[in-house]
């Protein structure tokens, strides 16, 4: 039976990316030994580091000035790195959910923290809107997409300060203009590769401002210096980046991916509005994520949970089950997942309708 | 031609874990999908990650009262861990190498340090041994196996306080005790598998016992609670540990593959005392490393190293080249690294001196 995986992370990646990981676990780049068993120094696989990073300055239109880094830890250690790196003694956050409450936890260890707004009142089911960044705030901290509630930004927030976003589930599923930013960082286990690597788009001229002591490994600068191999990088995880990268060039880039990412986000939100078993757990209709689409049972069909999701599975769906904090379901539509999976889940949904 | 994988690391791993993870890329566990693309909280993956920790504990021998974590960063990251959550106010280490002067670097940042002894007088040649360890330190820091100098311990040095240890080079290729020991760690890339997991194993009555704030990814308590979950790990990596514990039990364990490591730098290092054109670095024999032979040309040869590098190379062998501290040539001899291997470099050794 075909399976449908609709994981919220790690998750689906191109047949490419499995195929040249699997290839390449063997025989890399023709040397006879797998990438895994390579140095990090041979040339082999310095090319692989620079074809990824060269990958995504072009496919996001990075501007000069802008360092690209393969890093690992996750964002969960990004959340650590930005505070240490870019704040001196007060920032801004937004909390739009779990992830920005671990953010705003790291960055606490160093100064000042203002949240500026959060969603919390409403089990962060919108983005808060009205909220003040202080104009002397070192950044404004915001997370791109929340992948467990399944909100998600398709402007970048308007800042007096400079912008550093967590994109972790929603980078490369749409353009975005990396000039605003100062730190952009993301986890790659969604839209770019293995879990194991972590992207930083850092813009070099934002480092170098505070004056406490950064630990080496937490260092911006050293990592730039070093071409993201001061110490040994997650080779195969780079590998795995290096070959989704390929394949979303190949589909066009951003610009066109984000084409089908819309296509397949209004599938799933269509079929929420017109299914009566079904609600959408985003009701702001331009705050709903693209990448993760969150919905519960109609009050009045509470007890079909259990039931549908039994269904779903036996029809190959994989990983809809919602996080805890939301219960129901998520449907995750990463770049990597076909339309015919969403098409799937869907009649998934119209087929148990017509049985309850 | 086949080739003969002598990287000191990304390195050679065993034949099954390659095979195993080429498999397990596009199809785990019969889930249809690939060990990339699984949820790390799937049941599929949990296993993953409790038979490599169980398989850490039994080949090991660890008593009670230790946890088993795999996490990011590599033994660099550890630098900055370990005082993190071990050091009050004083620590003291052992400087043999460039990894040990990070390590210190590091720990540092967290008061005083005390270098017990160093070798760096003779470019890291031998290993102290006339040492006082201050009873007040809160632990002894040693790094077990110097990847670039080439020396080795076997005996876990005498110590009034806690040792801890960078085990990274040597870890799975000869018993230790791990009970005479508060932390262990090493990044998995030579005996344990792919570049991107980290191993630890630390005691857990060692922590708790400083009360500086520690961020939440450094906090060792935090990835124990959380079963190295806490964040998504490098779950590609963590597989390939897997298969490689699962190749190690096969082969007897550390007991019978350090018999066959004996044997294998014994073949090495017979041929540098008995071939006129080379000589080993490493002069004091009990310091020799098992893992990396180092060795440089005689001085009246010192015109034929770039020679016997291409002849080398031509025969098929990778990764020989010394490092730059060291110059001259360095045969890493992990424990998936066939003796045939090192047969095939002894017999090019043979047949360039004969040339020569």
């Amino acid at each position: 039976m075909k399976k449908h995986n609709f994981y919220a992370g790690p998750s689906i990646l191109p047949e490419l990316t499995k195929q040249k990981v699997s290839e390449a676990s063997i025989d890399f780049a023709g040397t006879g030994l797998s990438v895994m068993e390579v140095s990090h120094r041979s040339k082999e696989f310095a090319a692989v580091m620079e074809g990824a990073v060269g990958l995504v300055k072009e496919l996001l239109h990075i501007p000069e000035g802008y360092a690209v880094l393969f890093l690992q830890g996750g964002a969960s250690l990004q959340f650590l790195m930005a505070p240490y790196n870019l704040m001196n003694k007060k920032s801004a956050y937004l909390n739009t959910g779990s992830w920005s409450t671990k953010a705003i936890k790291e960055a606490k260890l160093f100064g000042e923290v203002v949240e500026v707004a959060s969603s919390k009142d409403a089990n962060f089911t919108y983005l808060p809107r009205d909220y003040k960044i202080p104009g002397d705030a070192d950044y404004f901290h915001y997370t791109s997409n929340n992948t467990i509630f399944g909100t998600g930004f398709f402007i970048d927030p308007e800042s007096p300060v400079p912008l550093v976003s967590d994109m972790s589930s929603d980078i490369f599923s749409r353009p975005v203009d990396v000039s605003k930013y100062d730190l952009i960082y993301a986890g790659a286990q969604k839209n770019l590769g293995p879990a194991g690597a972590t992207l930083v788009i850092v813009k070099e001229d934002a480092l170098g401002k505070t004056d406490r002591p950064i630990p080496t490994m937490l260092d911006y600068k050293i990592h730039i210096d070093k071409g993201s191999m001061f110490n040994t990088p997650s080779t195969i995880a780079v590998y795995g980046c290096l070959q989704t990268l390929l394949w979303l060039k190949e589909q066009g880039g951003v610009e066109a991916i984000e084409k089908v990412n819309i296509r397949k986000a209004a599938m799933m939100y269509e079929e929420l509005n017109r299914n009566k078993l079904f609600v959408p757990n985003i009701k702001v209709e331009e705050d709903r994520s693209r990448m993760n689409v969150t919905f519960v049972m109609a009050p009045e069909y509470l007890d079909q949970e259990k039931p549908f999701l039994d269904f779903a599975i036996s029809r190959g769906m994989i990983g809809i089950k919602g996080h805890r904090s939301v219960g129901g379901f998520r449907a995750s539509l990463y770049n990597a997942l076909p339309v015919e999976s969403v098409q799937a889940l869907i009649d998934a949904m119209k087929d148990f309708e017509r049985k309850v």
